[in-house]
């Protein structure tokens, strides 16, 4: 079916375009009855504003977007839901933007925003990210990273206390009795994975034990990849703690475990960075740092509404740091217990 | 900073907008010279072309939208890395929008769409979608319909084997001894939630097995609501075998047990439509329906490319169904074992 446009409801009233768009956005220059006349044609023909001539004219999508590196895994499907609640609220469309790890489709996403589609960004980066584009992106609209920033940008950015959490999961591997613990990191890029690095080694130095050698390996995005490498290092450093700084490479730890036929937590204590709503089912249970998804996605959400709303939200220099929380479950079971 | 513009591009070269428009087209007109002028200012200023002007120009957005209820289903997830994978092959974008299982919100998005931000849909439908809307997005634009379609909408239809999956399911309860079976659908609307109860019924009857007064339970959306429901139901029926048809009802099947001190498979066997990577490391271990999800996005996506590339293809009639597949795992293991 054709589309209905002005001009077909304008011949069909015998009234010029201009008085059909004053009565359909209500301008006090048109008759009441006029302006009834118009609505309900338009009503009745299922008339719908282009958004393309009527988003050149006013400069404004009422479409904010996200752009993430992937939608499996539950981090990333709680932030949405988060901030789909905000902008549910504000009467705003959310479009999702994969990026599948690849700063070059990154790139063009962002690229594509310059023009105009989209009012506001927000992003978490690839694993691969560099500044170069983003500053780009910041300069020309309001955007909020959220999760993987990027710390050489200066922008709006919400995080949790990744830091702090990985602290908190080396020492309870180190309670439990574990003394040769591995750190899983994702990315040597992301600020987010050397942060987790950070409070890892700060954890052992406080503890006085020895960071191994190949204490953190650095993983591929790729499952199958992963799945040789792992296999690999745990053979070889021979682990008794591993902490697994993603979603996927928990589920990795539990697949080599099986092949090598290493029982978690007598031969290996196991916590993930995971919001996986089966974590409590897992054989054995997972103990995870839970990071707050769904906060993080609202205040993200939030914070870009603020900047959409009035130009004199000094949106760059908003910073918030929500924290996590470890869930201590069997795959932590304590050597003597 | 302000976008460039053609208008800019032709003060800073002191050249006519059309004369900068037709050099960025390439067009015949332009001498070799002038077109490189333009080019090397247009890079060096990094100039974008405004997509709404220029989707007002040719009608087309080269981008395509994905409808989902949801993304924190492993099955939605899979389906879009084969949804994206044709989608980059062929240089198009894919917006994601989420309908959360509200027809209302579907409608909103759906009535977005008429007025030319996409060229092309690719829709799993709510939980509560009737035909309304869905007849006149049809007419508008090319659809794809995969998993969840409309039954009653004459459109381009991906789905699995439903029916089968579900008579598969329930057979293997049956032979590992099951004799109080229950299923737990998400929707009375959806169609595969219908062919899955219809499969269940013909397997039943196949083995001169009673159907249950009780034995279909209709869920709700929210995991709270359910979880009441689910243990009054597992309570008053005593079932011995459950088939949960989602995922995530796969989860709160688990979650109840647990309330209940049922083991699983001693006191009730499970199976769960899901593609949940860590099915098989759940305790126990879970037996699945795995759907295809990946190869349905793929599918999907290539019918509607198809259409978009020539206005010939009968896109309406094409019709594909790809099999699941049953994989057994402990949460069956028969009672005599």
């Amino acid at each position: 079916m054709e589309n209905v446009t002005i001009r077909m409801l304008a011949e069909r009233l015998q009234l010029s375009t201009a008085t059909i768009s004053k009565a359909l956005n209500n301008s006090h220059e048109i008759s009441e009855e006029t302006r009834q006349r118009v609505l309900a044609l338009a009503a009745e023909l299922n008339y719908v504003p282009n958004p393309y001539a009527s988003s050149l004219r006013k400069k404004a999508s009422n479409t904010i977007a996200v752009v993430i590196p992937e939608v499996a895994d539950s981090f990333f499907a709680e932030a949405i839901n988060g901030i789909e609640a905000v902008a549910q609220e504000k009467g705003y469309h959310v479009l999702i933007y994969l990026s599948h790890e690849n700063s070059q489709k990154e790139q063009t996403i962002l690229k594509d925003f310059q023009s105009g589609r989209v009012d506001g960004v927000l992003i978490s980066v690839t694993t691969e990210t560099t500044a170069t584009g983003l500053e780009q992106l910041v300069r020309d609209k309001p955007v909020v990273f959220f999760d993987r920033v990027c710390e050489e940008v200066k922008a709006a950015k919400i995080t949790t206390d990744d830091a702090t959490a990985a602290y908190r999961a080396t020492t309870h591997l180190i309670a439990g009795g574990c003394r040769r613990i591995g750190l899983l990191s994702a990315s040597r890029q992301l600020s987010i994975s050397n942060k987790r690095a950070e409070g890892f080694q700060q954890a052992l130095l406080d503890h006085q034990l020895p960071l191994l050698p190949n204490a953190i390996t650095y993983c591929y995005n790729e499952s199958a990849a992963n799945y040789q490498l792992l296999k690999t290092a745990f053979l070889e450093n021979d682990y008794d703690g591993i902490i697994a700084t993603t979603e996927k490479l928990s589920t990795a730890v539990y697949e080599v475990c099986e092949a090598l036929q290493w029982r978690i937590p007598e031969d290996l204590q196991v916590i993930g960075f995971s919001n996986l709503s089966t974590a409590r089912f897992l054989n054995p249970s997972l103990t995870t740092i839970t990071q707050p998804a769904f906060e993080m996605g609202k205040a993200a959400a939030t914070l870009l509404f603020r900047a959409l709303k009035s130009n004199n939200f000094p949106l760059q220099q908003q910073q918030e740091v929500i924290p996590s929380s470890l869930i201590a479950r069997n795959s932590t079971l304590a050597k003597d217990k």
